[in-house]
């Protein structure tokens, strides 16, 4: 991330900036208010620090908007990136989400506004038996939603899992077939969150959790633990529901799962929603 | 779509369909009701016929869900697809796509549920000087919603445009930056819409609409009927959302608007909801 | 896919075609040749009828591209556009296909060129107790390469089927994890290939064939029958590999097989050429 | 990154790894080599460190694969993993990523192998009138081929630049029709290669370079720069060739461009091969 001179020389354009007119800043007459109006589909390195594990760099992907009152006619999008530029350096926790989506406001002198971002995320986990550890990558998004004065925080986690089938197990001779699944929980973070226990909270109502190493005595705990849980998309969304309802940390949520079903060229879906 | 000898010679398994015991069907004692469930990621041939459009054939991805009392265990994934294999061979109006919800609560015995269908469509346009003809594609979802005695349904169409910026226009010497968009009008339908109208009404808000072919007094034609209309990204959602205001076919509405900046690695982003 | 106004009137840019410079055909002085250029991600509705199925109506994406000599400055994109208009309302075979080579290279004046299309395709299925049917979605790409004077045309098809590991089953006292797995043969057609013939030959080397709609009975069968069968994803890439060397329309071929793992966040992948 | 119980209690499944039997290992008697068998889509973090920048941390997608002689059943995936583990913590350099080839072809004893590895991959680059600085994301893939005793590396590089249509220009009273366009150079790396100077030699050849943050001065830049620069898909590709061939440390490569058509819904693309 070194700086780099843009090779350019120098520019030939000597109008200076007060010069240059501001149409963004003009009056627009339509009368009509935008809810949301920024930029989307920004990578930006980050370094993110979850509540229970290490500082962790990341690379995310945002989206930021505000709301654009009806007689102003557009936003100053370059002050979206000027925030991800500062902020580099700085690790992300969710106090720091916060305080960001504050300064996205002031910024942009903006009443309210949104900014999404999602990333990978790792964690080590140790084989169950061998006890080789490797690393699991989810698929993390922070969506923070600010008026002025509160700010409302939600955190989406996907869980890749194993799911097997109960009526299969029931009416087969042997066998049963199971795939790979997504738990998608969607939380809303009302206080600061310990996403290993909410991401093994939700491995364990799995018919097994996933790792990335595993060796052969594993491969036989791993088959075997799914044949004794077997689970339905149905059963996933509702054991998942039922350990969201426990942890204090959340408040309202959806809880997704599709299974990627091993039988079909398509998925099982199912979906709670406690709002 | 023949159908195909599967190849598999006669089964051994010689149980008879009534003793296989039904585990869906049994009954759940975690009172938790599920709002969604059901199939995603299923791909089947549909002949769709839009008001004022001739029936065409295209391939539509479906997402299809009931509501699951908390008394159920499970609901019965496979009646989903019998409902599409029916369809077979019939024309898809907004119509007929009520009737499939109807059809669907009642194979399910489900006081609720949802399809979804997006699929490619295509619309035959003429070059605005040369007069030559090509199709432009566009996606489309209808998004049905079902409860026991009434149906509202939503159409989205994904418009690709060209939009010139005003600011880069208006503080240039020479030239504007421009890119294609993407406009994304989703809209409930409350009486059928003519989709060629839509569309139309949509690309004439855009600094240009986009074509499949263009000869050379065309791209003349489009590159300063772009530059004569500037707009930002705030004005393509302004300006649609009036169009949409006076069709009396659309009720309530959002529109997006994504410019994949050519100037940026990044996109400009804009919505307006009227709800 | 009517045609439709483009509501843009008269057009004040009177210039006549003739006096338009065209750009693309002037000289280039950089004595580089360019192996490919043309056009990419353009979506058309086909009407594809291989042998041994009936016409299917479909959407294919086309990537065409021809050959530029060195000292030419451009090709001129419209005249792919213009083909594929031309193609509209004709059946699709692989003898038009050759046909469609060669006319773009006469349209396009180039020595060489590539069309590649790639498009959803259904095959109705029987479910193997019950009778069931229903349809099978699968991604077949035509690549056709022109020369003047001959085309060589390979097929490439995506065959989604169940995998289920057979060090699983070994060293598990019940169970065996298993999951969807795509195969995909890329076969180059000597002579007209029968679509569905290549297809069930490849199912039939897996541990069990997908299906759309199965009933209870049904699901009985394919979960033993996975369980009978089980196969590494070296295993699906050797037997397929043994399956197409016994086909005599196919020439050279590569087979590719990825499990998306039920055990893990990751794919087993394993690949054979015979060129 | 901390290690985590996997809260799943001691195991009941007792049996000793070496009494557990290695199905992989067995002997196959089908006679057919395999070219690639391993793994694909496994995410990892990385801290890659190239020529002329800092170490930088990023997420990385690999896809690893070696050559399986006929005479054996199955290859042993954990041990992948197992290497990809190993690397946590230390700097990814070009000599490291052959040493790590090395190293995957004498713990999976085979002859030959492939390792790429994808990651986002950013430089901080200064906007040309304004001199503000910000972050510019690139795609980077390495893809190294490795046989007992040489490694052959090759850099891929994604570039998302400007380009504006010459031919617009030219038959247009004024403006231009411009768009991002990605230009794609995959590179055979035969000594360490300055990877910043790579991405600017590249950009200089485009209509204009792209930046993540613009102020109003630098935006009349740019949007002059391009007018003044209008580059068809063909030239963009032979102008990159150009310059790669005056870079010493690449030796055989390939160029892609593929503009993003501000007046269509499909891409221009062009390809020059030198191998």
């Amino acid at each position: 991330m070194n700086s780099r001179d843009v090779g350019m020389g120098p520019t030939s354009s000597s109008t200076s900036p007060q010069a240059i007119p501001d149409v963004q800043s003009s009056v627009d007459n339509r009368h009509i208010a935008i809810q949301s109006v920024g930029i989307r589909s920004v990578k930006y390195p980050v370094l993110i620090e979850l509540k229970g594990q290490k500082p962790m760099p990341s690379v995310a992907e945002f989206e930021m908007t505000v709301y654009l009152p009806p007689e102003q006619k557009g936003t100053h999008m370059s002050r979206f990136i000027a925030l991800l530029e500062e902020m580099q350096g700085h690790a992300l926790t969710i106090a720091s989400f916060r305080a960001m989506l504050r300064d996205m406001l002031e910024r942009l002198d903006a009443p309210s506004g949104r900014v999404q971002m999602k990333l990978p995320y790792f964690i080590s986990k140790i084989a169950p038996v061998s006890g080789v550890s490797s690393l699991m990558d989810y698929e993390i998004t922070l969506d923070g939603h600010a008026k002025k004065g509160s700010e409302e925080i939600w955190m989406t986690v996907v869980v890749p899992v194993t799911s097997l089938c109960p009526c299969s197990k029931k009416i087969s001779e042997y066998g049963a077939h199971n795939q790979r699944s997504h738990v998608t929980a969607n939380v809303r973070v009302d206080n600061d969150l310990d996403i290993g226990l909410l991401i093994s909270s939700i491995e364990q109502q799995a018919s097994c959790e996933l790792f990335g190493l595993l060796k052969r005595p594993d491969e036989k705990y791993v088959t075997e633990r799914a044949y004794d849980n077997p689970k339905f998309v149905e059963d996933l969304v509702r054991d998942v529901a039922i350990v969201l309802n426990k942890l204090p940390e959340v408040g309202a949520y959806t809880v997704e799962a599709e299974n990627f079903e091993s039988i079909h060229n398509h998925s099982a879906y199912a979906k709670i929603e406690k709002l």
